[in-house]
């Protein structure tokens, strides 16, 4: 240890790779852990249990939709820090502006389900929580596309894998701007929007999972 | 992989394995401490606080048995990945839906200690409950099995051990159905009997700590 | 790491080393940040917060207080773990136990903060508060204990370490007894006296040290 | 690892470095992230939630200033613990403290957030969040100058780069005291001035970027 030998490998991928990753799952997981702490019974529930746990429908959709964005979001994350070689200090400045959205994500979502009986508040909220969504979907690629940029990615990917994930992490910008859209007519339908686009975030791409599956074997061959 | 050639280095033992585990242990450690915030004394307690710390006794009961659920579950997570060869996406997918019920646990207990003294209230809280419970230890069945059928277990694994973590798994599900369905008459026993299920789970098998222990003699010896 | 070695032993010092470690410090480091939440100003703080600010000290007391128990009985942790060859099933369900009280004084600490000033309560709430803070050291005694017991402990610790940390681990549960006593009559005392045991525990032992010390030494030169 | 030959470098850089970062990453993580619970909307605001929205500026304000603090402070704790060769257990206890003043930092957020309607409160208040900020900053200067001085920094760090760090950590306490004096006079500008000094710590230095730079192409080419 103290004879100069280089710092073994597994432990140096690059400069705080593994804090990187303790310190954003941390972040995911408290996020996507405080979300049910905004599922709460209005006062007079006790009198109608049943009927006040079925009006809950739209708490529990927004749940599931801030719990399926944030878990897209943490395997998009995944994805690119599977690649990434080393990370330099932006790097670490842009993860953090990504974490910021992200332990964000909780206030909107509070919001969203408080004022989902009034139609106008509602229009205000759901506004707000995909501008959010947006925020954080536009900084993952943000992220990935830095990575890339700065030749941050292990050298043994190529390029075909690297746009294959930035295709996977694009769509999801378009989808959003069209829904926040949709939220100022219809708020219910676009919550459902933002669950189908985390959805489908997280359904797996069949083209990039071959890839990586592939990948995997040639690195374990060597 | 299943050709019998080492895994890669301790830091490739398939797609973010690493990461999967620290996302799932954040979420574990988070729902389980969160517990605590559903204990609160009721507004008029300062007048008689001995009396309503006393009172709690079914909150302290749905802490002990949410407690020791999401436990139970934790080490049976931490079974099934101590055989994990190596993780795919759909595989991730299930975990983020069993991530999803165990997060979502809070709210029930909660809901649960809230109506304790509303004969019919409690009924629905302890139905509700039960369901969240019985959902948890569902997708904990299917992570293993979807696990063993695509051959994701270390190879080294042979079947008896699998089918003594199969047969670990199982009881509890027919434990909750009989558990909810007497939670409609008398939700205090149902909880304990859900404490009673996890506490199941938790008190170590025999079969299988023999089985393990086994298992890393021979892996420390070769 | 390419040449076809099995597995490093670092990744397999037993059953699910790693994971209980990670998630023991997630538990360990939410129920210590948690506690935050339970300093709250008092309803009609506005109209003179510098006062209630100053009235607060019993509830910054309480934090300081079982800020310091919870960091003691993870240094206490760490130590243990530190000299762990390996856990076994029944060790796990004793650190789960562990984890449960530790998981739970964020309460009692808020009881005593909410509780302060009303003698007869405040009484109460101290004596809760100590038997949590018994119970937490107990269970890492005993977890420790087990440890040995077992010859879950590294082959190459000497007996003498072994010794000293019992010992290290010992004296606080007569400390414990006799606050939980006294604070029947002087509940601020005895908090004053739960933090100083929690500090006592802290402030490094010379002799554990300089043994870890040497030890280390010992093992780098090797 | 039964046959007595050390313990494999990697997970032994000294006493408990794994688990002291663990659990650090653990308390940063959940620090930063329940900072949005102290975001809630005023009791009347379902009238005018635009209004209310808007009206929150200083609540997001002191939310991004607290959370660019804790994302600064990590990043300064993940320098340091980049050049640590070991820790001892005073260095342990430091450690502590700094977590103990930054799982604190939610609460003078929600002070600040609470009462910046209130001309005189907001000035109390936004003293005592910039005497919270100091003792973090202080803290983890404290934290490198115990490392430095009791070598615990990795042998091949050479003197500027030591140096270079100290510089980096110092200048934010002079800013600190300033703004805690402004802040007696004009809260809100105060609270700028925090993020300003965060994102100052945020903003890599180019100087220490291009050492770490150096230093990991210098240990990767070994």
């Amino acid at each position: 240890m103290t004879t100069g030998e280089p710092p073994p490998g597994p432990m140096r991928r690059g400069f705080g790779t593994e804090r990187l990753e303790a310190f954003s799952d941390g972040v995911f997981a408290i996020a996507i852990t405080l979300l049910v702490l905004d599922i709460a019974l209005p006062a007079n529930a006790a009198s109608h249990l049943l009927h006040s746990l079925g009006q809950l429908w739209p708490t529990y959709l927004a749940y599931v939709a801030s719990f399926s964005t944030i878990g897209a979001t943490w395997l998009g994350h995944n994805a690119i820090t599977e690649y990434l070689e080393r990370v330099d200090p932006a790097f670490l400045r842009i993860n953090l502006l990504l974490l910021l959205v992200v332990a964000f994500l909780p206030f909107p979502t509070k919001l969203f389900a408080d004022y989902i009986d009034n139609t106008t508040l509602e229009r205000i909220a759901a506004t707000f929580y995909g501008v959010t969504l947006l925020l954080a979907s536009t900084l993952l690629l943000v992220l990935w596309r830095y990575a890339v940029r700065k030749q941050l990615v292990r050298p043994d990917t190529d390029d075909e894998e690297i746009q294959l994930l930035t295709q996977r992490l694009t769509p999801g910008l378009g989808g959003y701007l069209v829904l926040i859209a949709a939220g100022l007519f219809q708020p219910i339908i676009a919550v459902i929007g933002y669950l189908a686009v985390a959805v489908y975030y997280i359904v797996p791409s069949r083209h990039l999972t071959t890839r990586i599956r592939r990948r995997l074997h040639r690195s374990r061959s060597t």
